[in-house]
């Protein structure tokens, strides 16, 4: 190499502490950070593999389910959407997708490349579909996939799933559930509620770094993967293969992200140490406090009540409110990150999430403090009652 | 969740500590395991744009491009070479392939997938391809695409690139080539070289735990992909999405797995403190060791001296010894990982990898006196010299 870069131009990484309060990735915690920097084996070595067992074992305790195909899909939340249609769609099948987001969206674009008949059902953004226009849309079509997102980051829907999951049913479909925000810090319970293909994120409630997708098939899913007329159009994401890594035989299909996998199966072991039930109600109870705290400011949620999700709170931006001056001074002078909104949301919307080690009492009361703070400094009214508003909620589950 | 595992069921993560010399992931510097557990920033976070600026600007300097489009593909090396073909393959592109190995045949399967036509040139496993077989196989053809595998890890040959690069430049066709277990090892200069399409794997040359794909496209791969006439047929690892997230725009595509780019930053970072000249000077005279060693020991190389690759060498398993047995007992003896052989060379050789951080005189000793101590063990002959004739090319280089 004649010229280049010299190493010398390259400081020593450092990067900001921040509060992580965004759509995600959220706080990793140290044990996380440090399982994480533990020194790498290789993907064959039978320690390895026994650390894969106990990293499924887990998985199919946070998933709520005993599906045998459930692993950690090697890439982010947005792999596993597509492990999950590139699998289970062969081209010309009905696949209907509830579209009332970023994410929804999505799922359309990703099925529609594979050849996928989308039968899109369009619901308002910032609201949840309603079991009837589901119902609706389907009549008369012979649906594969029936697809949701369970926990919309775009908007801060929860969508609810039980009826879907009926109507899913029966028309003989496919139940797949996009759990990216959810797992972890919302119920999700792949077995009793019936969902047949889920895929998540690690960088959500979970508290691990990006780069991995948790994902679970159960065993229509993979009649439907092993009856495929077509090879599965990706080779990497080709679940009858790394089944096969993931599976009794652990043969090698792909080097898989060893030392990320450490640090899911140390998120995961958090999650069970604290016990699922606790860790939903922290993040229930945190999200109650913020959304308190908003409210006691005067300002307005974007999610009726009911269709509300913990993990992800989408915050109207007041009038004269500076949306990027906000952000940016929240970063500056707080170090607290928030997320901004997005397509036909963007610069209504603040984005704020709390999820699994971000969903505490501290930085519930750090972004109140600071959003009134920032808020004065921009002459926006906002009333002063908002952190008061939080402590009752506080109190009252003491 | 009513039943599941305890907490107390999963024990503190506490990995071997395994000297890698299989065929990667190799040994990663501590430097590196820090910078991976330093805390998760956002992903779009001002002081993360930055990191990735720099993590491109380096990833050109061991690629030796000027490439902008040069990126790490959020997955694993193969996950690269998917990228390649899902962004570059249009159904019925004549896709010219160079099959001597594993990964020229996952290459095989991969583009089969996406509609190529395949134009396969059958070499035989642990040989290079002849430029003149590659230029009869493309006589009345019109490929697309030739594509080859520089580093082939399932036999360890370096396929020489100048005569090929110029049969398919004849022809047109873009040149794509698999570098995951040369770059950063073995020279790969991808501008001088004229290289249209290459991608690689961290966990290699490179010694950062896997996880990311390094990939590069010049301005022909990039206008083949901005004139397609048909969708790329993966959402994840459509570049021109994902190209908008590493471009100027920086806007969101899906999230970047934050930790492990600190991690391949700064695994950069020591490549270029190391420069390019000398690590492939390093490679070279620690494969040399290791070579003269096995030979001194009057064991076999499977591939003829000049198609050798310095980062993976295949030695041929002497007549009775045990292969599994062989490498159970350097793992367990040891704590020393080497590889087995694939598909037909299965049982006929062992994968011993010399790679980045693993290609030390340290290393080369341990192997050679860990392999000798076990042979014996099995009452195989191997004849006394082989330390000895290690030593003599290491007095040579002093």
């Amino acid at each position: 190499m004649s010229e280049g870069p010299n190493a010398s131009d390259f400081h020593d990484l450092d990067p900001a502490i921040r509060v992580l309060m965004g759509p995600g990735p959220s706080d990793v915690p140290p044990r996380v950070l440090r399982a994480m920097a533990a020194p790498t084996l290789g993907h064959l070595d039978p320690d390895f593999l026994e650390l894969m067992t106990e990293t499924q074992v887990l998985l199919r305790a946070v998933f709520q389910t005993q599906n045998p195909l459930t692993i950690p899909v090697s890439g982010t939340g947005s792999a596993g959407m597509e492990a999950c249609f590139v699998n289970l769609v062969e081209p010309g099948d009905q696949v209907a997708i509830v579209v009332n987001g970023v994410f929804g969206t999505r799922m359309v674009d990703c099925a529609g490349r594979l050849g996928a008949e989308i039968i899109p059902i369009e619901v308002e953004w910032g609201r949840a579909a309603d079991p009837q226009a589901v119902a609706d849309a389907l009549k008369g079509k012979q649906p594969k996939i029936v697809a949701v997102v369970h926990a919309e980051t775009s908007t801060g829907v929860c969508q609810p799933l039980t009826e879907i999951i009926a109507i899913a049913k029966e028309h003989g479909a496919l139940m797949m559930v996009d759990c990216v925000t959810s797992l972890g810090g919302v119920e999700v319970a792949l077995d009793s509620w019936e969902i047949d293909a889920a895929f998540s994120g690690t960088q959500k409630c979970l508290s691990c770094p990006p780069g991995l997708a948790p994902l679970s098939f159960d065993e229509k899913a993979v009649a439907k993967m092993m009856a495929r007329k077509t090879k599965v159009k990706s080779w990497y994401l080709d679940l009858t293969m790394v089944g096969d890594y993931w599976g009794a035989q652990r043969k090698y299909h792909h080097t898989a992200p060893i030392n990320m996998i450490y640090a899911l199966r140390e998120a995961l072991r958090l999650v069970v140490e604290e016990g699922l039930d606790a860790r939903f109600a922290r993040h229930r109870l945190n999200h109650e406090a913020l959304v308190a705290g908003i409210e006691g400011m005067g300002l307005r949620m974007l999610v009726p009540a009911a269709e509300r999700l913990a993990s992800l709170n989408s915050v109207c931006i007041p009038a004269g409110a500076d949306d990027l001056g906000t952000r940016r001074a929240l970063l500056r002078q707080f170090g607290l990150e928030i997320g901004a909104g997005l397509g036909p949301l963007a610069g209504k919307i603040w984005r704020v999430g709390l999820q699994g080690h971000s969903a505490t009492e501290r930085n519930v009361r750090l972004f109140l403090t600071a959003l009134e703070s920032v808020l004065k400094s921009q002459d926006v009214e906002a009333q002063p009652g908002g952190p008061e508003a939080a402590d009752r909620v506080y109190a009252r589950s003491r």
